[in-house]
């Protein structure tokens, strides 16, 4: 059917109406009174929704951009880091450290396994020359559905006492607890396409005071993604470069949005649907990639042995207008992922796994009672 | 007047309201082959407008971050650069050049005055160990409304063999002749809030098989500006990275529709439009910042001598809801510059001149005939 895409996939996640019409109005001029009182307003609430005081910067990027520019301002040619590599993001911030010629040591473990913070602390414990100058980590690892244990791994980090921890917050931002200022993070990096509820274009950048010291020395080439340049500007509530004017208009209205819903309900309802679609997916017999302890709020991955994933994403599509995301790389077309990220409501998680029952019936895999996933879920909704 | 805006500056430009609507539909996947179709059109469209059978790339950043790819991914640290500089963005590309360490020698001349052809003959001609990598070039500068001589400093680059050109044709392309294929143009970096008739967010970059060759050998870090990256993933329809959906959804919109209007009837327009701007401003006796021989099809910057030029932009936009630039760093309110450029008739022309004329007045400055203004645009229009 025309025009009813569903979209349960981790990004670009669903934009509410009223988001989708502030991207309708015409842009206005970014060097303006009108622009810059927007900005303002749009900057503070960017500072609620990190729990931070300090800065945190909007680029014209991808949510990649906004990593590897939480990187390269803090960090000079053969600087030795940490990097968390559990899944398709975390490979890809080794690569980055790698390009720009870093001292990577990756830190693995399985697709689908949690990072162990021991790990880390046995590296930063050992590194007693403090040679160690950042320890980067995907927090919610889009590709798997798992979260890593930001605070465990982060109190090392604190131990160790001159390493910056930087956050590839890209999923949990917005979905999960990520009190920047509480736990110290000098770095959080995201994307507009997730928690924020508008499309994809704009990449956010916290940084700590301590993050701003380590600019100070850092020699990594930047220009366009210079954070020094961008905190200049945002200081006055403009941008160093053109920004993408009708997404910043977007941004104010789901920004308000969400200050409105509140924080703690937004975790609630993340964490509340993250646990009704794992129920359901026990109740139709269809593994869970990733365990409970370790399961993001933004995204749940199913493996589905003995069954083509591929099969159930495209029928969920043609049937239902549901999309779901598959698997990256070597899971590609062994597991589905269902994205509860953003503008979902309780909703949305019932029809999708209603409309899933259908189509594993339909693609022959009876292993569940008819209902079950949807009985499951109702249960986790109606507490 | 709410919502009367009228933008008449650089950038964003006007957008029309079948891209605005474009904006407003709901982000699809990006890993879907409905998503594929659009871009592969979009590929060929700005192929198309490029006038090139080469790569034309899209990627997620503003003009400034196009041209940046544009430059670091033929370069390594420490290569002589020659940079055009006769405006606000040629002295950017300047700056990019030094953030990463090349050797760049700034080719100069003062702002609203264009670049000197036969000052890169010298540099290029004395360069007989060919150490000179690339050549910089800003086709249109913004703040002045100059338009460089291309096609001269391009036959002296030709004539080196070995530099590649790097065109700045952010506010060029689309409102004048670029024809990237017969002139061998290298590199061509532009961005969506100008010709292309969209909001700001996104940025492309023409590469020529010579730039691909510099490539392969260019050893400046870059990951998420890594143009390799999205020259394999334009070649399946895809993007290295998560796109600005709906950016593109407008652009598909877009270059449908100059497609229709044709490349010579764009071109066609920009000159005639530029024309009866720059005899109104002579009809009302308000100095010219660019020669005829230079003016750039896109602005055309007006000196206001004995008046604040922020004065005239101010009432401009408080009687009549349009918005005119200013002049930037030290012409800031000396001059104001008239965009020209993209969704723009030649009824907004007229309308702008006519409200000059009641400003003017307005201001105090009587030193034209009333009307005078109008009736010379008539002149161009009506030929």
């Amino acid at each position: 059917m025309d025009d009813k895409l569903m979209l349960m996939i981790p990004g670009p996640t669903p934009v509410p109406e009223a988001a989708l019409l502030a991207l309708a109005k015409h842009p206005i001029g970014h060097r303006t009174s009108e622009f810059s009182n927007m900005m303002g307003e749009v900057t503070q609430n960017l500072k609620w929704l990190h729990q931070t005081e300090s800065d945190v910067l909007m680029l014209n990027v991808s949510g990649t951009g906004a990593v590897e520019a939480g990187m390269i301002n803090f960090l000079s040619p053969g600087d030795r880091i940490l990097v968390g590599s559990n899944g398709k993001f975390g490979e890809r911030w080794v690569e980055v450290g790698q390009a720009f010629g870093l001292n990577v040591e990756a830190i693995t473990a399985e697709w689908g396994q949690p990072l162990d913070p021991d790990k880390f602390a046995q590296k930063l414990q050992a590194d007693t020359n403090k040679e160690i100058k950042a320890v980067i980590i995907t927090h919610s690892e889009t590709s798997t559905g798992v979260i890593n244990d930001l605070v465990a791994i982060n109190s090392h980090v604190k131990e160790h006492g001159q390493a910056l921890i930087i956050v590839d917050a890209v999923t949990s931002l917005g979905a999960y607890n990520v009190p920047v200022d509480a736990l110290g993070l000098d770095v959080v990096a995201s994307g507009s396409q997730k928690g924020y509820m508008i499309p994809p274009g704009l990449g956010f950048v916290s940084v700590s005071p301590k993050a701003w010291e380590a600019y100070k020395t850092a020699k990594l080439p930047k220009y366009y993604l210079d954070l020094g340049k961008y905190r200049k500007a945002t200081a006055k509530n403009t941008t160093p470069f053109t920004p993408p004017v009708n997404l910043m208009v977007a941004l104010h209205t789901t920004l308000g949005m969400m200050k409105k819903e509140g924080l703690e309900s937004i975790f609630t309802r993340h964490e509340r649907q993250k646990n009704a679609t794992r129920a359901a997916m026990k109740a139709l017999n269809l593994p869970l990639f990733a365990a409970d302890e370790c399961a993001s709020p933004a995204i749940t991955a199913v493996a589905t042995p003995g069954m083509e994933a591929d099969k159930i994403r495209s029928l969920m599509k043609k049937r239902f207008d549901i999309a779901l995301a598959g698997g990256q790389d070597h899971l590609s077309n062994k597991i589905f992922r269902v994205g509860h990220l953003g503008f979902v409501s309780d909703r949305d998680i019932l029809s999708c796994i209603a409309s899933l029952e259908v189509v594993l019936l339909e693609l022959g895999h009876e292993n569940f009672n008819s209902g079950a996933g949807v009985a499951a879920a109702a249960r986790v909704f109606s507490n």
